[in-house]
């Protein structure tokens, strides 16, 4: 398997903090040392960074746990590997773009048989051997098809539709998956996934994972909203939310936007 | 304008000297401040370096400086903005996926009334606002095009027809552009790049940028063959060659596989 992490905020925002957390389970408090990889939106535009090195013991993870880099949605993710190799092409997240915006996906779980279930469109093909990647290009292209050339104005029929094509997913196995365009983030649950809302008033933070605590008073304004999510909680002192098996919550400015549920 | 760097080698291959002399050119030795970028091909799978900040100043540059990634193609920008505001997504280079494979996108130059000359499909949306994401798209697009659900067997048949299309470009204005499908490097001249190959006996390079030396006989095997290619030469002590106006050198493993002139 592998562990996701998500941030979805109103204001550019650091997610070193819960990255520091994540990547310890790279290797050092947990198994998932297959490479690793995160997507920050600034904006429009993307940075990712993505190694092949287990997380916790890797130059550009350390470099990055270091920086500031403010952002509205990020997306990570540590890789155990099951389907496909350990190259760089099967490491998460994956990008495409559509409708002039950058998609981006990462993905825990494993989906047996999902290559014979599942028809690919001809326009998203994966480029590596993972399951993630071709349920991502699967989603995309079901989607470019259902909509056409433009993107409906009315996004949450996008997400209804995801929440539609989740269902083709989990007869399959374990699928919990974070999808954003840019402007929204999307997080679904098969079995574990948590999230938290910290806003004012802020307070402390210990990470679970290495003895690193933040203030986050001492980082926000008052207006600041920032919605972080895990695979398992990040931090001990803190009231985690367990999303629901089958359950999908759409984040916009760290607030939610849209929840599905059974 | 703005500055290129490429590289194409027979095995994987340290690009850090070749970078550290270009960022220089990021704000110190030359004008080119407005963001910086590189991508790195290993195997199908690429890891891609960019910010905002200027090259030479850039705390993500000075990290990649010390770094040894081993690549078979590298594709370097940094830039000084002329269309397109300064973020993220009009940093170069440029990548979408076509047939399974990261095709990967730089360019130095300024196609003057392109947005109006050229329709793009439907397929490929430029992410930004540059002129060189735009014609990125439009190469892409029309690539797909012509040859369909499958990369031809023949790749040769692909690089004939980006010849062709780079005529429609001419005319616009500069137009010096690095493109690569993970495989082959195709590297196009309008009026500045120029390459060299280094191959056994290996010797000392010095950069021009700063005083860097590097003992390339130190680094290889006699087996190894390395193309460099940059805007202006980055080494003192070596004999670069300048391309001609509208030609257009593929690469592959460090050595030219087609060679187009007018």
């Amino acid at each position: 398997m592998c562990q996701l992490m998500g941030m979805s905020a109103n204001v550019p925002t650091d997610a070193c903090f819960s990255f520091t957390g994540l990547v310890e389970r790279a290797g050092r408090t947990d198994v998932h040392k297959d490479g690793w990889g995160i997507t920050f939106y600034r904006g429009k535009g993307t940075q990712t960074f993505r190694d092949l090195t287990a997380g916790s013991d890797c130059d550009v993870a350390a470099f990055l746990k270091q920086q500031s880099i403010k952002s509205d949605i990020v997306i990570g993710h540590i890789r155990q590997a099951n389907i496909g190799a350990l190259v760089l092409e099967n490491t998460h997240p994956f990008s495409r773009e559509l409708w002039g915006e950058t998609w981006t996906f990462a993905h825990n779980g494993q989906l047996e048989g999902i290559f014979d279930k599942l028809n690919l469109s001809r326009r998203f093909v994966p480029v590596g051997t993972t399951d993630s990647e071709f349920i991502f290009c699967w989603l995309l292209g079901c989607i470019a098809e259902k909509f056409g050339e433009h993107k409906p104005q009315n996004t949450r029929m996008i997400w209804d539709y995801v929440y539609e094509l989740s269902h083709t997913l989990h007869g399959s196995g374990v699928c919990n998956f974070m999808l954003s365009d840019g402007l929204s983030l999307a997080s679904h649950c098969s079995n574990n996934l948590y999230w938290i809302t910290r806003r004012a008033p802020f307070g402390r933070a210990l990470l679970k994972d290495i003895a690193v605590t933040v203030d986050f008073a001492q980082e926000t304004t008052p207006n600041d909203i920032v919605t972080v999510l895990a695979t398992e909680p990040l931090t001990t002192n803190e009231t985690w939310s367990k999303m629901l098996p089958k359950e999908m919550l759409v984040w916009e400015k760290g607030e939610i936007i849209a929840r599905y549920v059974e």
